[in-house]
Order: C-alpha cells, then structure tokens, then sequence
C-alpha cells in the first residue's frame, strides 16, 4: 500500500518533469523554417533531458522493484531525489536558451551529478533499513556504470570551466552517460528474470 | 506490477499533455467578442490535437490489455511514443499562432507521422518480446486503416510545400484521420468481447 | 482494469486542470497590500472555478461507482467531458483579468452549461450501454438539482447580454449552482449505505 | 476503492503542486553565474516549499493509513486542504520574487497557517465520520508540534507587519516548522510497527 502510492506520486512528479520541459520550447513568433531552426538548441537540450528523466523513471521503477516496505526515511529519500530531477527543466531550458554556454553547461552537470547522489542516498537508505530484498544486493554488483557517470559528470561540470572548447566535452559526456544507462536495468532485469515470480 | 507502473506513467504524461495545450489559450487582453473570435485558430488546434491524443490514450489503453509483461525494450519503445505526443502541444500552438501556415502545418504532419511510426514500434516490440497474448494478432488483422492513415500524414507533410492551397490540403488529412481513428478500437474490443474473461 | 485506468486518466486531467488555474494568479511586480488586493477577481474567480472541479471530480467519482464495464462509448463520452472541464482555466482566467466583464460572464456560462451536457451524455452513454448496475437508476431519482443548474446557466449566459447588472446575475446564478452540488452525491451515497458491499 | 482513488487524485494534484513552483525559476536572459546568483531568493522560496509540501504529502499519506472509508465530508475536507497548498506556488514566487519583503513573507505565513488548519478540520473530520481507526487516536497523542507550529505560524504572519527586521523572524520561524515536521510521521509510523499486518 504505501509502496504503491509513493510509486505513483514519484511517477506524477516524473511524468511532470518530463512534461513541462515542453513549455520550454515557446512557440516561434514568426512561421518560417529559420525560426524553427533556430530552437535547434533547445530541442536538442528537451531531447537529451528527456532521456535523462526517463533513465531516472526506469531505473527508479526497477528499484521499487526491490523494496519490501517504506519507511520515512525511504520517503525523504525519494522526495530528495525528486527534487533534483525537478531542476532538470530549469537547467535544461537554461543550456538551450544560451545555445550551450559554459555556466549553464556546468550547472546542467551540477544537477546531473547531485542526482545521481540522491539516487545513490536512496539505494543505501533502502538497504540501510534492511527494506530491500535479496535482489538488490543481487542486482547491483559491481558498479562499473556508476563509477563511469561520476567520472564524466565532473568532466561535464569543470571542462566548460577551462575554456570554450569544455562546453563540447561537457556536452560529449553528458550524451555518454546517457548512452551507457539507456539500457540501465539488464542487471537488475536479468535478476528478476531469473527469479521465479507469480 | 511493472504493467500497471508503466500504465500509471503514460496516463501522467498523457493527461498533462492533454491539459497544458490549454495554456497556448492565451486569456485575452480586452473583454470584447471579437478577441475571443480571434482565437478561433487556437481553439481549432486545441480541439484537433486534445482528439489526436485521446485517440492515443485509448489506443494505448487497449494495447495494453493484450501485454502480459513489460520489458526493457518495452519501456524504452513507450517512451519513444510518449515523446512525440510531447510535442504535439508545440506544434498544436505553433499552428493555432500562425493561423495555419505552411511550415508549421508540414511540422504538424511530421509529428503526427513520427507519433505514429513509434506507435507501431511499441506494437512490434511487444509482439518481437514475445509478450503479447494472442489477443493483439487476432486484433490488428488487415491494417487498412494504418495504410489510409500513412497516405494521410505523407499528403499532410507534403502538400503545405506546395503551395497556399496545400494547408487546406493538410488540415483535411489531419481531421481525416482522427475520425477515421475517432472509433479506432471496435476491432480489439470485438475480439475482447468474443473472449470469456473473469 | 479498464474501469480503473479509466478513472486514474481522468483524475490526472482533472488535478491538472485544478492545478494550473492557479498559474493564472501572476505574482504581482510589486510586493505592496494593493498589488496583492489588485488580484481579487482572479482569485475570486480562482475559488469558484476550484469549487466547480471539484465538483465535477466528485461526481465523477460517485458515478463510476455505479459502472460495471467500460465501453468505448464510455471512454469518448468521458474524454467530451474533459474537453469541456479543460476550458475552465482558460473563462476562469479571463472572467478575472476583465473584471468579470459581459462577454466573459457569458462564455464562463456557456462552458459550466456544455460541461454539465457532457456530463449528461456521460450518464446516458453509460446507461445506454448497460453497463451500470441498479445504483445508478436508484440514485439519481428525481432531476431537481439538474433543472435548477440548466436555468441557472441560462440565466448565467443570457444575463451579461442584457446589460451591465446582468454580470451580477451571472455571478449569483453560477455561485449559486455550486452551492446546490456542493454537497451532490447524497443521493448515490445513500443508496450504496444502504447496499452490502465487501 | 473510495479511499484509493482519492489518494491518487491527491497525489497528482500534489505532484503537479510541487512540480509546477520549478516553473517560478524562469531561466535567465544572460548566461553568466551573476545571473545565476540573483535567482536565489527564488531558488530558497522554492527549496522551503517543497519541503513544506513534501511534508503535507507525507503526512497525507499517513493520514491516509488511518481512514477505512471515505465520506462526502472527508472529500470536501480534503479537497480544502488541497485548495490551500495549491497557493503555496504563488506565495512562494511572490516571496522569491520580491526578494522577500514583509506584504508577501506574511501572506506565505497565512497561507501556510490556513493549510495547516485544513488539515486540522481534515483529521477532526475524519474523526467526526468515526471513520478512522484506532490507529489514528492512538497516533495523534499531544500534540505539541501542532501548537509549535501554530505559534511559529503566528510569528511569521504578525513579525514582518511590525518592522523591516520581521520578515527575517518569519523567515526563521517558516523553516523551523518545516524542521520540526521533517520526521513527522514516527509516532502514527511507530503505531504501524507496532500493529501486526500483513
């Protein structure tokens, strides 16, 4: 009962997110091609944001997977999450809005990597109210994926800070850490494959 | 479980999809009829595009019925459609605004075409998963209204860049197919319907 | 199954649109006593609107209570009823910016009148269907509430036309319909007190 | 059922609540970290009110845990608190956007005040119905946060009427309810373990 409804407020919450990162993109004033193309910065902000927040969805739905019960903590937990994911929108529109220029390049890194911390917290208070499940445990493994995001997401927060060439690295990696988890859940997937369930 | 999360989350994005084309309503500046009448592009829009993602929601919901467990590839194929419907209050707004120009009337059809090119991606992964019951092939059948629907959106693209005329074109494709998918789920219904269930 | 996503779709539309009436509430530029008083009307006109969602919401809850299957008549006779329920925001936000302005007034009616039809087509669709069980005739008895709304939107829409005074007519005929549903399913209410249920 | 589905409709109007104060942070016309630094009067409204709204959705969500059926009064009371937090948006970009003068820090204050006694009438409500069960008398025992809370919300309404050095007394006393609240739900969560379920 209580996992099910803090399943659907985060999926509220994260239906929204990816929702209104839309409204970022006004509508053109003008109705030629050219205005169209000119919000190519901001589609491509919406498109690789929308990524990002649906890897978050699909990893946080595999996750509750593993969760037996929700504690207050677990809660908080979670709700730290969603916050930072609800930056996202803001960071995005930003990036776009500047065509990609280095303070909001770093602050979209800043965003990305608090995160994946939250995302990190939550794991841990799962598993530090002993709430999770043996596929947890199971299922992480060793954390090659999460070791390679914490590296490229201090390459996308500090290159834009060394010169303007950083905003392209910054850009590289952020695109990379999205490619890496697009498939995020195999481990978990294959887990629970594994596993008789009714 | 996953099923219904996945079901809960599509409901989330397509419900604010739906609701926030109302914002591009923009509440007019004076009080007098004829402000109201100037926004009869934007409520023509509106009206055509709330059809169109109605027509996905309950499309969707049918689909559904027949999926017996979700995948990752499953997951990631949702979102896919679930991003182009995103964009449906853009063009929706970008229409209405420019009072149906060309351009934005050709975007309209891309997207609507590129909506319903991921819808038959997320039908083909089911069936490629192997998770649909036997209940999507005997509901799909002969596509004849897919094939009408594809000549629709290509005239829909196409004409606008013909010429002024083409709009006109355009737009009567675009209603064509919504009501031609107004009632688009008498086909699974029927088979629903023909199978005894609990 | 149907019946449930039915009801979580339309109660995602409804919170949305519940929700965002409250963007039309711009923060003020300034931060004085008079900037906030300045904003009477919309808030005003916030309240009301909010009542009458609410309502709706209500309703709708209480009545799907009473339906056994959902037919794809159902669903569009629902999805009519949103479409209608979804311009609150857009008169809302209008009858407050103009000051609750003539023409206004009467568009404000003429959506509380189209929605209150659709949800009367709703009722028959479902009854037409057969898909409600005994409550549904049981409950709704004797339509004394229903006549008095549907003069009281006349007059809401006729009024306004009529003259400057007609703009208060218009706003006591509105305030009053919601008062006479604030408390609007007693009647099924009762009805499913007085039915065992598991 | 009843009960579930107002959960769901209270857990999508408080997602799109907390959700859509984000869009309060309006990205900034230039890209440097000046432009950055002056948004954070909003950055800290919007940090305070989400945690004040996570709050409210925690302890909704234990409320919940206590209610076996849901009444027409429980709806309307409900539908109360929700009109109330549906302002903290404004009050928050008001407060942010001002940089926290004295009119809006009180209007913050009363709004957050007025919520809290809708969720007082909410749980008297419950009570009133004899809906609740024991858990809930068990759970609420002295309420010494809820008179904490009342003066705290008194000090930030009164403080910033009295001088410019108020608005920074209701600043402090606003995040000392939140403090205060941020683990809000051990007693009725220590009635839960303590109870047997299954």
């Amino acid at each position: 009962m209580t996992k099910s409804r803090m399943e659907a407020f985060s999926d509220g919450v994260l239906a929204i997110i990816i929702t209104i990162m839309v409204l970022e993109l006004h509508v053109p004033e003008g109705h030629g091609w050219s205005e169209l193309g000119a919000l190519w910065p901001k589609v491509a902000a919406y498109v690789i944001s929308f990524v990002y927040v649906g890897i978050y969805w699909n990893n946080h739905h595999h996750l509750m997977h593993t969760v037996r019960r929700v504690t207050g903590g677990i809660l908080w937990a979670n709700l730290h999450l969603l916050f930072w994911l609800s930056l996202f929108p803001f960071v995005s529109g930003w990036a776009g809005e500047s065509h990609f220029a280095r303070e909001p390049m770093t602050a979209y890194g800043v965003v990305a990597l608090m995160a994946a911390l939250a995302y990190t917290i939550l794991v841990r208070t799962i598993i530090g109210a002993g709430e999770q499940n043996h596929l947890l445990a199971d299922a992480i493994g060793t954390d090659a994926k999460g070791n390679f995001s914490l590296v490229a997401y201090v390459v996308a927060i500090m290159a834009p800070l060394l010169g303007a060439w950083g905003v392209w690295a910054s850009g590289v990696a952020l695109v990379a850490v999205a490619l890496v988890w697009l498939i995020p859940d195999r481990r978990i997937e294959r887990v629970l494959d594994a596993t008789p369930h009714p």
